[in-house]
């Protein structure tokens, strides 16, 4: 059907996150020819070129008749060019909704159907809305063992998948942010120095007040495309860095950005999620760490069981040798919670220092004598201290810095210029410390955008305090924002709960 | 807590639908103070007005570091006034949100848990991708009879209630668009003209080529507030008035901004959505009219007994003395499809001309006929022979010719400039009429917007026609969407089906 529904490509500069909108007046011919209406989907084409995306309309005059302003977020996509002519069209109806309802209604997904969702989830075919219904669905219907493989497979499926050419490919995970739990960055060069290949790819805050990939980049880049990564892992058999950049499990990025504000937890898609970006990534012997605590993603040790369960089940189906430990997510781990912070804990631990916070040593050599034995390079029982050996005869922090060096140059990581300290209201012990709080505090104090803000841990839950005596420290780059982190310190329930001794 | 988030409110000139959106620079203070990011619900505070909106971050130069943007939404909702002060914040964690994730997990939900979400749906603090999971769950888990109730119950309760001061007052309503099929036009007047009150809202269109009211609108004004309609209800027993000034059941309209997209049905929200609008205009008897048919919304005689069913139980419960009837949905009703063509169907059966629509009047007559008995007006058996007298001594044109003068002034409807006749392309039989193509082509020629534009469907499933008889005209304003009306015919399957005759 020929018809004149064409518009020239502007960009907009509007921020829609990852959700594609157009605008388009709404007496333009296109919108009177096609009866659009404002939050319809469209579909735009050019040369070969296909998006999907939301419009709103708009009246005023920023834009002209003849004119189509994409988003930011639409702009990227379609790699569209300031003045193309755009055709706009209605977009063809989608199978794999009709998958989604059968879901809805009660019935199972198999592979065939899951890859036709993931396809267009990872193409941005579907608005949010519907993304929101599926992982509602999952949620609530949930999703069987047979569904969660396929629907992993059908994650992998739909992206690139990286072969690293060797054996075993060493992965760690962490489920649900833990302030300070920076592990990562003590667990690859220990494991990498044991001759083992751990090529790690993590991401940045999105809630949390620091990604392994914001604290790894206060003290080296980290903004590796695959080839960069693979000169750094053949030379040092192990690298950090963010994993954006690499097209693995595309469809797991497009649900995270609704599920995050749905606030709705699924165990089938949080499995496939974390599996699909291993499995993508080439991994093959992954080491899950679960937090458990009241405050964590995951709060008792019969949903730790359950989740690992199932993490080694979807695992095994994948051809991945899965292992999971429970650690504690009742309280931060180390001293610092911010970027430059976390990464000064992590410099203390590989220097060996007096003071290097001895529950992030403690918790690191944990997970690396576990993953010594998943690897084979240690027999059962024997891992931790071989770990603990690589640390303390300083190899560990050897292969950091190479690690560093081959990935663009070691960092200093900078220091804030405004601090305040918070003291003991009264003499007592310490009861609790509420991790989200902690994690508010110190993003109000300006982490992760600023990286030398945050905050710094001086007390652990149990510790007995006197009246006046430090608790923890916030850290900023301005006065305003020391003051507005500690307004809302001052505004909450404690952060760190003291009580009267006994 | 203080702090410096107050920024100065601008209108946007952008269509979100009924999403709020607000629009802020990505670099502005409050958005670095409170860490927001595109896609962020956040709240506006101004003088004791609140509103909850989503935030798109904006760059470039359109808008300033203190301004902040309003979608039309927004700006309406919020009741803002160029260049106030708008106070930006964190809104607060929402109750309801518990009870949807519980309902997720598969609990229940009671009246209270109901009456909280459809507070915060009401008031537009919850975001599409939470209605959308709302819907889901609702569809997929299903709500039983008491939930269904406690939903309608929820419904009335958080808007307003509108009590007519009489007894019995009518009601009818259709379930799912047939083209063409205008009966309330003509079952208001025969009711009223019985001495009956039938104060009826309708809606315009959303996907259909035309709602009742904007055919009315070619006939008289519908957009009448409550006090006009009580004038017109009082001198004439009835009225047809376009329902969305009424701020009756508005956690309704807000659940059908995403399931219309969304396109996922749930029995449960569609009675809850049907007889809360009742409720709440004080309707007291209610018709309600189910086609059943291929294409039409209820599929089979089954689903059509399972939801008429749940329409007269939670009716019950609700007070509201409810009765359904099943009609012939697998064809359009009279000739006309779009507002004025329709208009001219009506008053052609009103008028008694000897081409008026014979379907459409016996349609009309089996709907005012089931009212009249319900209404206690008419003997079981007899409505339909009184209703037809009462259409066929003038009394029901004389009634309608009354309301509209009451409303506002009859009016003519207009005729459009350009037509297209499609013919048989050979001799045969009408063996089907697709609803969907025929108001989707309606559509593309310009209707509703173009009141007159719309198509005249000359033949019947089941009629014999001759090769190049007409089967349909299409009406336009322009000849370019003629056109267009007509590539679309021409690209599809036929719209309208001949057979070789046997």
């Amino acid at each position: 059907m020929s018809s004149p529904n064409r518009l020239l490509a502007r960009r907009a500069g509007i921020d829609t996150y990852q959700q594609p909108v157009v605008y388009m007046r709404s007496d333009c011919d296109v919108c009177r020819a096609e009866g659009f209406q404002s939050q319809a989907q469209v579909e735009l084409i050019a040369n070969g070129r296909h998006l999907f995306a939301i419009l709103h309309q708009v009246s005023g005059d920023w834009l002209r008749n003849d004119e189509i302003a994409l988003s930011e977020a639409a702009w990227t996509l379609m790699g569209a060019v300031e003045g193309e002519e755009l055709v706009v069209r209605h977009p063809p109806v989608l199978d794999s909704l009709a998958h989604l309802r059968n879901k809805v209604h009660g019935g199972r997904l198999d592979y065939a159907a899951l890859r036709a969702l993931m396809e267009d989830v990872s193409r941005g075919r579907l608005p949010d809305i519907h993304l929101a219904s599926f992982v509602t669905v999952c949620a609530g219907r949930g999703l069987d063992l047979d569904e969660t493989v396929a629907l992993t497979r059908a994650m992998v499926d739909v992206g690139e998948r990286i072969d690293w050419g060797t054996s075993p490919v060493m992965d760690k995970h962490c489920i649900g942010g833990l302030p300070g739990n920076r592990t990562t960055l003590l667990v690859v060069p220990i494991i990498a120095a044991c001759g083992l290949v751990m090529p790690k790819t993590s991401s940045r805050a999105i809630t949390s007040a620091a990604g392994t990939a914001d604290v790894m980049e206060t003290l080296a880049p980290v903004d590796l495309d695959l080839a960069a990564m693979r000169r750094v892992v053949e030379r040092e058999g192990g690298c950090i860095a963010w994993g954006s950049a690499m097209r693995v499990s595309p469809a797991d990025d497009m649900l995270i950005r609704v599920e995050r504000p749905l606030g709705i937890d699924s165990e089938g898609l949080m499995v496939a999620s974390i599996l699909s970006k291993k499995a993508a990534m080439g991994s093959q012997r992954v080491l899950i760490d679960i937090p458990v605590g009241a405050l964590a993603k995951v709060r008792s040790d019969e949903a730790a069981s359950q989740l690992s369960r199932s993490l080694v089940s979807v695992g095994a189906a994948l051809g991945l040798h899965v292992r999971t430990v429970f650690t504690d997510g009742n309280q931060p781990v180390g001293r610092g919670v911010g970027p430059a912070l976390e990464a000064m804990d992590v410099m203390a631990v590989l220097e060996r220092t007096a003071d290097a916070p001895s529950d992030l040593r403690e918790r690191a050599l944990l997970l690396a004598g576990l993953l010594l034995e998943l690897a084979g390079k240690a027999a059962p029982g024997t891992g931790n201290a071989l770990a603990r050996a690589v640390l303390d005869d300083g190899r560990a922090l050897a292969r950091f810095i190479a690690i560093c060096e081959a990935q663009g140059g070691l960092r200093v990581p900078p220091k804030a210029a405004h601090t305040h300290c918070v003291t003991a209201p009264a003499a007592g012990v310490v009861s609790g410390i509420d991790t989200r709080l902690v994690a508010r505090m110190a993003k109000l104090a300006g982490a992760p955008r600023d990286p030398a803000a945050g905050a710094s841990m001086h007390v652990r839950v149990q510790d007995r305090v006197d009246r006046g005596q430090p608790l923890f420290t916030l850290h900023a780059e301005s006065l305003g924002e020391l003051q507005y982190a500690l307004s809302f310190v001052r505004s909450q329930l404690p952060v760190v709960r003291v009580e009267a001794a006994p």
